[in-house]
């Protein structure tokens, strides 16, 4: 029987997504896949039980900045919680931009997907640096499936290394590289540039935003340490809980260094996203411009390294599709 | 109710994982262990299905070699099989010594044991080089489970990455220095060493054995490259159909050069096993001495890379534990 998929948010992620089921010609692991419903607030939406066509969908998008004008199904405003209640999906898909400070609107989507019996699979870093636990197990209570791979490192596969790959009460340490913007800039200054001017760059080329605090100032770097602690730990860690020094502080007062990276920093009992200087050589000295990358120490089995990259249209939507392999392989 | 385990096998990785399992206090992700049985055709035998004591078997072991005069349960020799097939085991833990060439007796073991209803974890790269599709194939008749993750890259998870974190169908390449032992070899030589001198260095730190062959000629690693290679089609692809250069003839041939890696190449419908040149800043030529490391190029993602140790006592029991808590989580 087919898989039936509710798309919450058509940004980046979502038609990076769409694109790849759309290649994939709607099949994952030999499972037919069904798109009942594209929601974005901005982009208008489409609900249609038969099926959404992707290419058409796509190509709107890409033309129009809009869904409108898509036919059958298309509504230019939607309450998104009764369309994620409706009976229509097996696998709500959460996609919407992360707020850190209240895990909105995503924290209540996937909570209201997860009481209504579907599948969730979010790449939102909001509701799982909050709430995590509780969701998972609102998903385990109703043997419902929870996946946020795309939360940190788009779809290099570093949450399901720490699912599955390891004893997680082994883990002593996850340091990291996990901030593309930032590491742009450093990797610019290193090569140069002044703070402002890379900066300026990583505007130019659409790896900054407008307000670049997220980024520079660690709130970013903060949420996916949450994510990262709550897995070694077992329990919530929250980004309040993160000890936090903003990068741009940092570069005003204490200056630039050759080798500084911006990193997270986690270990049991101690959370931490700040500036650290790396010896040549270093793994994480090496990443160069938006490359991530991460160490994990590990009893018995001493230091791994994995990089790759951490963000990106395709990239992200590639997490969502491991997801989604990964809830066929448990169906 | 606590999970049984028959370990066959009771050298290096037999030892490294029975000391984990002791400091974990006989518990993993909350499910009691019971050891029912360990069985060594050099070392002797040890069947209890009250449960093997194994701070006692890795005294004696230790102390003696062998675990005789264990006492209860103790026996000097057995039939393998037969003990297999009991009914005292839920899960066998297959550890002997890998033969490319006929996979045995490691081959029989897994097929035995899952044959008889146990599921089935192993380091043993001849079976899974050999016969990884009627082995996951017989498993999957039986709903049981066969983990391999010790078979490449020890506890490193690579083979969780392939499995889980990727979609396999979508892989273009996989890359990577995975023989510690010739890497170990080259990594001395570009220190100045001869290729006699780091060889005979390599034998002393217990790197190389008395027969470097399976090292040397790149027989382990085509055993690697075949488990990687079957993974990403889909198919059995065993060790005779990789491209295998001898490292030793093309060091006496080509001469040995600086950046020079021996390292297994998988793409779809290409499988190679040979020496290549890397420039400096490589990923793969940054790997120093016995460190493996891998690069996954794929479809969507683009590449990421894993390093991590390669071998090793407790890094390959640490393999075990990962595929023992990934079968937990399934029951």
């Amino acid at each position: 029987m087919e898989l039936r998929l509710c798309i919450v948010g058509f940004g980046n992620v979502g038609t990076g997504f769409a694109k790849i089921l759309l290649d994939k010609g709607y099949n994952v692991m030999g499972r037919g896949i069904r798109i009942t419903a594209i929601v974005d607030p901005v982009k208008g939406s489409v609900i249609n039980q038969r099926g959404v066509d992707l290419a058409k969908a796509l190509r709107l998008v890409a033309e129009t900045g809009r869904l409108e004008g898509y036919g059958e199904g298309y509504v230019d405003e939607v309450d998104t919680l009764e369309v994620i209640k409706q009976d229509l999906h097996d696998v709500v898909i959460e996609l919407t931009p992360t707020n850190i400070e209240t895990g909105e609107p995503g924290y209540s989507h996937v909570k209201t997907a997860l009481e209504t019996g579907k599948h969730v699979i979010t790449t939102n870093k909001g509701p799982v640096a909050l709430h995590l636990y509780e969701l998972l197990s609102l998903a385990g209570e109703k043997d419902l499936y929870l996946g946020f791979e795309g939360t940190v490192m788009s779809g290099t596969p570093l949450i399901k290394t720490l699912l599955y790959g390891m004893d997680r009460g082994l883990v002593k340490k996850v340091e990291g590289v996990l901030n593309g913007t930032t590491n742009y800039i450093l990797t610019r200054m290193e090569e140069g540039l002044t703070y402002r001017e890379a900066l300026e760059e990583a505007r130019l080329k659409g790896y900054a935003e407008a307000d670049p605090s997220m980024d520079i100032d660690g709130h970013d770097l903060a949420a996916k340490a949450s994510i990262l602690a709550s897995l070694i730990e077992g329990r919530q860690v929250t980004p309040r809980m993160i000890r936090r020094t903003s990068l741009r502080t940092y570069l005003e007062e204490a200056g630039y260094r050759d080798g500084t990276k911006y990193v997270l920093s986690v270990e049991p009992g101690d959370y931490r996203v700040e500036p650290r200087e790396y010896p040549e050589g270093h793994p994480l000295r090496m990443l160069r411009g938006v490359e991530n990358g991460v160490i994990i120490e590990t009893e018995y089995l001493g230091r791994i390294f994995l990089s790759g990259p951490g963000a990106g249209r395709e990239e992200t939507g590639y997490a969502v599709l491991t997801d989604l392999i990964d809830l066929i392989r448990r169906l």
